[in-house]
């Protein structure tokens, strides 16, 4: 990815340099991997990224020191000016803190251990550490317009990955095998890599919503929730189709148009300015009223981005204040209903919050596979 | 895994109780998911494990309790009493805490955030919480009989694959089809996943210790540091060996050279009581007497656990307290020496530290492979 036709990171780096005016921080220590890649496009394993309203440093250590020099000269990585290579990072952060004269200084309240605090208190002792909550998280949660054609990019890349589900969903293979088939499947789609280890859970396996593929055969009979998901430019996509080994079960069957429906009636939902929580209890109302609100396990969705789990959650509406739907937030749309007995059913896509509604990024046929 | 040939985790938690007693707290929060693995058998990807000088509490949510209540009742799930189903995991504590009466509580410093330790104050504000260092680690530091035998296993399976080497390696192929070509290999010697992704970094790119495989082919007189690991039964083995693409150059042979000496006077280095610091000396002084000491990026090694980095670590001695070396211990020796116009050599093994010295437990040949 150049910097001539990737994202605008120095205007995300404006952006929050801005909100260390109003609480007059000198400075703001960014911890979050995902968070430095954002800002910075450093995808390395390990570093810190030191904020001022002037200046942008990103501490890492010597395994990194070579690749993030050659980056900073070629602007790969950017908008730093500078590489501070450390062997302690809570040295290296001290020392470049002494050296901006920075007092009062955030950190991330979510990405520092309390044990971490500890060790830059005792390093720094003048600071006043001031404890900062999602500055960075809130710019991820609104897909700017290049994030945008990524997520379009890799939609349809997972939708056609969907399309060949029954190419390796057969009777008497194993979850396993399925498993690893869509694995290829996702990397010959052009994925760098799954977004998450894929499920394949078939028969009793599929009332387990976070099952791990096993050595099981699909059998006849068996509902097989098939869940997979994959990274491109860094962004994360994420799936869900159904399959059964038929002949499906009159069960089987009125379960899944059960969580068809519920699936159908979140993304009816989907707008600007409601709550995300009305997202959840149109999926909710739905399997509620079908005598299926026990066996909904967990919430309506997740949002999408760097991360394969990020804001907005989209549940039940909690002690938390309310979040509202914005347009350019990603996220799925995952309803589920897992009896014990029967099996589970699950149906996921992802869409795109527009002014009138959303777009769904992966567009492929839900309907339930007959193998 | 059956309970009967596992673990014998009751003898873990019940050392764990035992340090309750000093500090007299009343309840200690494990976080880290790793160490709620060691002390319960519980491998899922969120929970909290609530402990208390007669009890053991499983906090999970929705998507385990199915999957956990079996493996509690049959005993592949131990010794938790009881597992609690959570929305919020911060409320689902509370209440959890006020039915013990637990006053004084201990958490992981180390794997609490901040933002979640002001959650559990703010919920719980009567608790006095007390930072805890270290306190499963210390335990998982110290492999037990069982973990050993574990360890011999994947240590003999992962040499079993670096004998293959050289059906992978050739000349023309590029580094992401050769590290695919590994990961297959490992799944075929019984390895349930790679321990992390595989390195294959070829000609300038086996320059940075940390390269990621790339469409890069394989050229004549490039070096290859070729670096990956496993997962057997929940452990993580390592190792990395160096190919050439021939005729390898006098240089290359003589970085090759330095290396192997440095790898195996770290090896000889290993024995119980002497300051874990004094393996990387060993190595280093090596590297630094032929004008390598600026080349070697990174330290000598690090400890092998459920993590595939964990304590101890084998580096240059720092600020901190010196760590001794231990019987049980088992960790990596990798020094390596990266020179951006030549390329970079490592090579790493694995070893078991014994009353007489150490164990290596990924015994292959160490030559430099010629293809």
């Amino acid at each position: 990815m150049s910097s001539s036709s990737g994202p605008d990171r120095a205007a995300r780096l404006s952006v929050l340099q801005s909100t260390l005016i109003g609480p007059h921080l000198d400075a703001l220590v960014i911890s979050s991997l995902d968070n430095i890649r954002y800002l910075t496009g450093f995808g390395g394993s390990s570093g810190l990224l030191l904020i001022t309203r002037r200046a942008c440093t990103l501490i890492t250590d010597g395994r990194y020191e070579l690749a993030v020099r050659a980056a900073i000269s070629d602007g790969t990585i950017a908008p730093v000016g500078v590489a501070r290579v450390a062997i302690r990072y809570d040295l290296t952060l001290a020392e470049c803190l002494s050296l901006l004269g920075g007092r009062k200084v955030g950190f991330e309240a979510a990405h520092v251990t309390v044990a971490t605090l500890q060790a830059w208190q005792k390093v720094l002792p003048d600071v006043i550490w001031s404890d900062t909550h999602g500055l960075v998280e809130r710019q991820r949660l609104i897909k700017d317009p290049w994030e945008q054609e990524v997520f379009r990019r890799a939609g349809k890349a997972l939708a056609g990955v969907a399309l060949r589900l029954r190419e390796w969903v057969r009777a008497g293979e194993s979850e396993r095998d399925v498993a690893a088939a869509i694995e290829h499947g996702l990397m010959e789609a052009g994925f760098a890599k799954p977004a998450f280890p894929t499920i394949v859970a078939s028969g009793p396996n599929s009332a387990h919503p976070h099952a791990r593929p096993t050595a099981r055969p699909l059998a006849s009979g068996d509902l097989v929730v098939l869940d997979f998901g994959g990274e491109l430019d860094g962004y994360c996509v994420d799936l869900t189709r159904m399959a059964v080994v038929g002949p499906a079960s009159a069960e089987a069957e009125a379960l899944y148009a059960s969580v068809r429906v519920a699936h159908q009636a979140a993304l009816d939902a989907v707008r600007p300015g409601i709550e995300t929580s009305a997202i959840d209890a149109a999926a909710r109302g739905v399997l509620e009223s079908r005598g299926l609100g026990e066996a909904f396990l967990h919430g309506t969705g997740h949002g999408l981005g760097l991360e394969v789990h990020e804001a907005p959650r989209i549940a039940r509406s909690g002690p938390e204040a309310p979040e509202l739907v914005e347009v350019g937030m990603v996220f799925t749309i995952e309803p589920g209903a897992y009896l014990p007995e029967l099996g589970g059913v699950r149906l996921e896509d992802d869409v795109l919050v527009t002014a009138m509604g959303c777009e769904v990024l992966t567009e492929a046929p839900r309907d339930l596979l007959v193998v």
